[in-house]
């Protein structure tokens, strides 16, 4: 196999942030986040936010993230509304309801939702037969690798205040979907109640950081961590990571870095006149190709088999920070052999 | 601050450990430990425990252990009982009662759980309008240092199989806790249904390692790690750690190493006529002073206020695989002078 | 407001069950079902089920049933599936949810569920990313009126048993679905797992009868109930209106009666031109009105408003056990008036 | 089998309270407790309590009150704070902690907790790592047959106020309670947060009111009551009991009733020179008899077995609304002749 584009959690971590790590291996840190490496890691990122009213946790993993946060914001009768196609939806085995709550949901659009879609869902919802829609759950960038503008977010979040709906945003890839948006990192305070900083997906070990704006979901959200059996006795490992990343903008230009390879990717597909399932301007593309040429090009590289389209298949090649320019430039004259042969 | 005697996690990660993290660096590895470290780390304990028949899988921290554990085997009207001063009952913000369960507690003796103990919880809970018992949860060693014997885990486990209860074993410092007893690591599959090999405790940046003896409880665990929020996307970041922790028994002198400097602390402070609350043989300590010793020494080390003894205070020392003999020496030393002064 | 057609629980209950409370009102009674009535009234279910191997329970109401039994059946990272309109999706409240599993629905096709539809949740959920499919949830009659008729239950049964699927059935409106399909009572032994026998929506104060044809699925239901707060301490209460109900066919006459007026309303109305929007043959019927004749209509009787079709209004008729022949002459009477003054 | 004093819920219903069912069984009401009767039994019931500032909402059972309540004022991090005895720590099978939270449990004193009880739950209860104290739970009567007084229960609920946790009564047997004791009805407004009146075991089919005080509860409790399963389809069948029992004072009349044969009872036996376990006000006592004559009573009246005492054995009488002064004159002349033989 010559290299895996399979996803983005491939490498270990980013060289800058194992450093600091190993740097830091000499020290004795007080446990459970409350030590100095956090602490600076929450100021670098407030001041990144331009916020110095927010509270910051960090825990191990997005699904852990999603329901620690999901849990702590709702109610025992209220449920989380999510695009379809939401990972919290599909891809978390449960563990949203496994806390009591529904998972409602609304086809959206590109796997994005509009002011619409809450409009429709509160239509549905009027009394205590029905579950009471809580909270609107979106993602940025999306699971089908769709961003959202600063307008698409201002309305929403507008529409969710009108309604008494708060908003979360999933930041698993909140590098890769800020650097392909005109969202800003600092415009977020004002755009979310609550989101998450994505670090395993960008060149940690692991680690998500929970920002809270909105200051009625603040209070004892660390008991909350820990019924939620989320937080770490050695926090600091999660410090440490975060601390480096959000020094030298390393945490927003390794998120550059996925785009413009993954940008290279699909514009050299097109090049070779491969049709693409959308049109992602982040870190994940989804080329459409013939069966016998998935199945070639399989032997070669590893990547996710995403689903048919017409006697077709589209794939998944997803670019992480540490991905070269020189095997996608590989990749490609490997497409343009294998369509040659055919 | 001389140095902190406050816990076992306070220093990143063994050296050693590190190092294997570092030489993986530049590898491209499948996710959700299905690579071949966590493959190798797994070969690797089971040939420790000369066992090929288990079941295992590793997570994030110890209370995410118990919580995935216990939930897996207990149906909703079962409850586990657990030493009153059980991990799970004290210490885990109620993160085994918020997967449903109840924590039924027994004083027991020393923090240690006898068949009396289990065959009088029995008695009392005998129809459907009390929790059914369904599982023993025990530590070794115990939260207050205490360890079973071989004979006793045989007599416990044979009470457990005699009366269709599972039993578990929280095993944050088992590596301690093996160094203490007469308990081999290979004895254990004959022990328990279930335990926890603690890494987070004992030289990793966090991790445990969860191993499933009985066959009744191994189909779909994966599914529920993922449904309880436990699944690591790098999973292979704990499966590198454990790899290099059962090569050159690593694991297993970490813990000797913690106990030794542990005995001689307690032996020390022995001759200087200070008790001890209990006799601990593992790596945690409970000396008594005076309230005024209490607070000079916490003016040089860190430590943790156990509880008050008759007007005066025990406190907790424990030892980590890192601390050093001669910061052990510094100690006995500063409280000798201590000592000498009051 | 001359008469309610809103549902069939708006009438207290059968007066001969009310008889049967009166004749035991001088009794003592022990206590949680374990009393005379309530054995009784099992044994007249068990015969006219044919059958001495299930195991039945008497709960309190329809929702409270669908929650005790879906959580014990399934596994926390386990999911039901059930058609979109089913009420444990819509009408519950997250009450299946609040328990920790994931409602996973399919469209069907008027409101049933059918092989394909099973076998298609299947296909899509095949790893530990993604929710078990555990058990397969219906009702009969369904929420729109809509029977299964033998053939249907047999063949998607099959399909559960072949995929290790448990099949339940919502028996809410049981005696209108059994009067209106082909499907005898004695059958359902051998086309489903478990099931439940509505009584509040057919003449009882309130209970429904859950019956468990699977031996799997039997041990410990009782502790399950209490967990699930479900256990009456005058369980005999439901006892006697199940033994009442289970004597001289009144519990299936009651079905076939609501039917027979719901049959005459729906074929007179249909003489007036008045369209329907499904072909219900169950005690549930929808017509559809022009919004003038809704409103005119709204001040005589009370009845739902269901949906919005293409400018008109589609209506909710229902018929209980105690729906009179002259009240459905007076309503056709009435609509006849106002259709002619329009 | 001469009579059973087995409990009080042993007889069906009150014939006041099943005439006033009787009477309107020929309505028809709408369903979900939005009905006249229920509208009127709440305004009865805060008549009697002087208050038009509290919610009021009727559901089936103790236990599902219980759980109801406690999951609606808990968030996932808090537990309750109960008495060691109390009903939701023995005898209700893990429900609360289904809802996800701990029972943290005080011995107390005579089944009863005192501020002192309280103020020590808090002192061990400091940080994030243990469940956070949220509410209080204690019973009107206990379930060892006492009572607190109004002084009792002003401390302790100024003791909650003061520290920022809520109260709440559990009155399976409040109209007992309220007979033996100095709190009027109207006072418990002002002496608890929320509180149930229990139904089924003073004389109603099953039913219990839980009447909310403070204003931060009430929002969203219907929606709350659905999602734990309790809201019954035919919500006037409890409205009609309840409205009937809070008419002439029937409902205070009942407990009353019972308290002066549990009385008549205990002063018998102690003439008798029967021992009492515990000195009962209300409708449950407590004598204590060898085991030959508890073998023999055994053979006449049904009765619970309560605990061994010193080679003797407790049993525990309970008198109900429905039963005579002939019964318990019996009972006390077949106890004086057993006496006599031995």
């Amino acid at each position: 196999m010559k290299y895996s584009f399979r996803n983005d959690y491939s490498e270990l971590c980013h060289p800058e942030i194992l450093s600091a790590l190993m740097n830091a291996s000499k020290e004795q840190n007080i446990g459970y986040g409350l030590d100095k490496h956090t602490e600076n890691a929450k100021q670098l990122i407030k001041e990144k936010l331009h916020s110095d009213n927010c509270d910051i946790h960090f825990v191990t993993g997005g699904t852990q993230a999603n329901a620690t946060v999901i849990s702590h914001i709702l109610r025992p009768y209220e449920a989380v509304l999510a695009p379809s196609t939401g990972h919290i939806n599909v891809h978390e085995t449960g563990a949203i309801e496994a806390t009591g709550h529904k998972v409602y949901t609304s086809v959206g659009h590109e796997g994005k939702l509009y002011p619409a879609d809450i409009l429709q869902a509160l239509k549905i919802h009027q009394d205590e037969h029905m579950v009471k829609i809580g909270l609107v759950y979106i993602s940025q960038s999306t699971e089908i690798g769709t961003v959202y503008s600063t307008e698409e977010l201002r309305a929403l979040y507008a529409c969710c205040k009108e309604n008494n709906l708060y908003l979360y945003i999933d930041g698993a890839r909140l590098s890769s979907g800020l650097a392909a948006s005109d969202v800003q990192f600092n415009m977020l305070k004002d755009l979310c109640d609550v989101m998450y900083i994505g670090g395993t997906k960008i060149g940690m070990l692991s680690g998500e950081g929970i920002v809270i704006f909105n200051d009625h979901l603040k209070p004892y959200f660390r008991y909350h961590i820990k019924n939620k059996t989320a937080m770490l006795a050695k926090g600091y490992v999660l410090g440490i990571q975060f601390e480096r990343a959000f020094q030298d903008d390393l945490y927003f230009k390794m998120g550059q870095h996925e785009n413009e390879l993954a940008y290279f990717l699909s514009s050299q597909l097109k090049q070779l006149g491969v049709p693409l399932l959308s049109e992602s301007p982040t870190n994940q593309i989804f080329p459409i190709f013939s069966k016998e040429i998935v199945e070639k090009l399989s032997t070669l590289y590893d990547f996710e088999i995403w689903e048919e389209v017409e006697n077709k298949i589209a794939i998944r090649f997803v670019t992480s920070w540490a991905t070269t320019k020189d095997a996608c430039i590989e990749l490609i004259e490997d497409v343009k052999n294998l369509l040659k042969d055919n």
